[in-house]
């Protein structure tokens, strides 16, 4: 029960750049009436191509900002390369509970798979880090990793159903197909592994169709995630089916590169990300 | 006259990233004997989706590391975004001559250009800047200016001769021919505005072969700015036709991913790129 005495808690929610918005958005359909605080770290993005060191100092300076500015109560940190390198970190940093992408994501593709062998495509950091084969293995499967540093530039620049985008997954997967029957792998299972590729995941789906192997299933760890918030959060936010609901308070802030974050943010959310507020962390 | 009490000067060469080692190259060829000290920033890079405020910062931290601790006694600001939105503010930071690589792109241009009219390909950041098309205006010609986003994430990933990639370029290209037609615009002259595309030009010059114009010629502002280096500098830096010539000397730093520096570094320079120190700039 919900009133101005006690209110809907905040979450935070944090990402390098924009992409992580894909993640709000499957958390604002499952946790309507929630406030939300997101910041993408724009100025110092992308973070997959930066060293463990220099990521978890990044992140924590957002983790911190969230909880201390924004007073988030939850943080869900909607970046897998951050969540790879730094989910440590961020979680001594500050007093609250941290959800990550990695292990919501491995979970999904647990209960997903029949072979327990799954195939993981990301940004070079995440795979560098090999977060997902750890988090898999952990969880009885096998998984092979493989950077695909070419789709979030295709994303951002909105090619999310043109042919060549639809040639560079083709080629991507391939090389993972060919990769995987050279280690004997069975994998029926696909993780996104990256908070951009759900934007392709129709596209991926089709070109799945095409070069096989059939039946392969995608797992989108934005959705996971969400999944897993709710799990976590559960009760502690604001009901929606009564009277008394609250409306969703979405507040984002950005550390650079405004402009091009209400411009592109809204094909991440699937809705106007509205004013977004600049910060600046000092970096 | 080079002696131990009068050394060759050091030229400082900066980069958000490893791409002004295009730069590097061509100021090396042309300076045997000359000592250089290259920084790129690749911590905080790419500077071509940050905001003007942001790049000057960063570039003034650069620059002041290689004046101040390098002993640099010209700089060349081997990077287009930070030439068109920085290079006043380098130029107040720092006690010595600063080259971006701007105007010389512009004056190779002038030099051979017919028409007056040419086409500039760059990062979104440069484009948005309309340095070019300033730096072009001022000297006589008309020019139109394109953001490639795609093209430096398709070099980083060694797609230089890849057929995806000259679909890309064909397809950037085509849009670049139509805006011209519509703007009544007779280009004859198609100028590289980022240190990445050198690696690009067999393959750039392919697609215009097949998709037009014919007769368009390629500049590539990393070869222009090396020239007019050579001219600023000339007579300060070691003899070398003689037998007391000084070998080369070659210094590079990174601010972050001192591996895919050593990794993809070699590439762009033409040569092994050697231990690459890594410094602190405080971001």
């Amino acid at each position: 029960m919900s009133s101005p005495a006690n209110p809907a808690p905040t979450i935070g929610v944090f990402d390098s750049g924009f992409g992580g918005l894909t993640v709000l958005r499957a958390l604002i359909d499952r946790m309507p009436g929630a406030r939300f605080a997101f910041i993408g770290d724009t100025a110092r993005l992308p973070y997959g191509s930066k060293s463990r060191r220099t990521i978890a100092r990044y992140a924590v300076e957002s983790a911190q900002f969230l909880v201390r500015e924004q007073g988030a109560e939850f943080l869900v940190i909607a970046c897998n390369t951050a969540s790879a390198l730094a989910l440590d970190a961020i979680q001594d940093a500050v007093p609250v509970p941290v959800l990550g992408v990695i292990e919501p994501g491995a979970s999904a593709a647990r209960a997903a798979s029949r072979t327990g062998d799954v195939l993981v495509i990301a940004t070079d950091a995440t795979v560098q880090s090999h977060a997902y084969a750890e988090a898999c293995r952990a969880q009885g499967m096998r998984a092979l990793e493989k950077a695909c540093p070419l789709l979030v530039p295709l994303v951002e620049e909105g090619w999310t159903s043109h042919p060549v985008t639809a040639e560079v997954i083709g080629i991507y997967l391939d090389e993972l197909n060919t990769e995987a029957a050279a280690h004997n792998l069975h994998a029926d299972t696909l993780v996104l592994g990256c908070t951009h590729y759900p934007l392709l995941r129709p596209l991926i789906e089709r070109v799945i169709a095409r070069v096989g192997p059939s039946g392969m299933q995608v797992i989108d760890s934005a959705e996971a995630a969400a999944e897993a918030a709710v799990r976590l959060f559960n009760g502690r936010v604001a009901p929606t089916a009564t009277g008394t609901a609250q409306p969703t308070e979405i507040r984002c802030f950005a550390t650079d590169s405004v402009e091009k974050f209400e411009r592109l943010g809204s094909r991440f959310l699937g809705r106007p990300v509205g004013h977004v507020e600049l910060v600046d962390l000092g970096g």
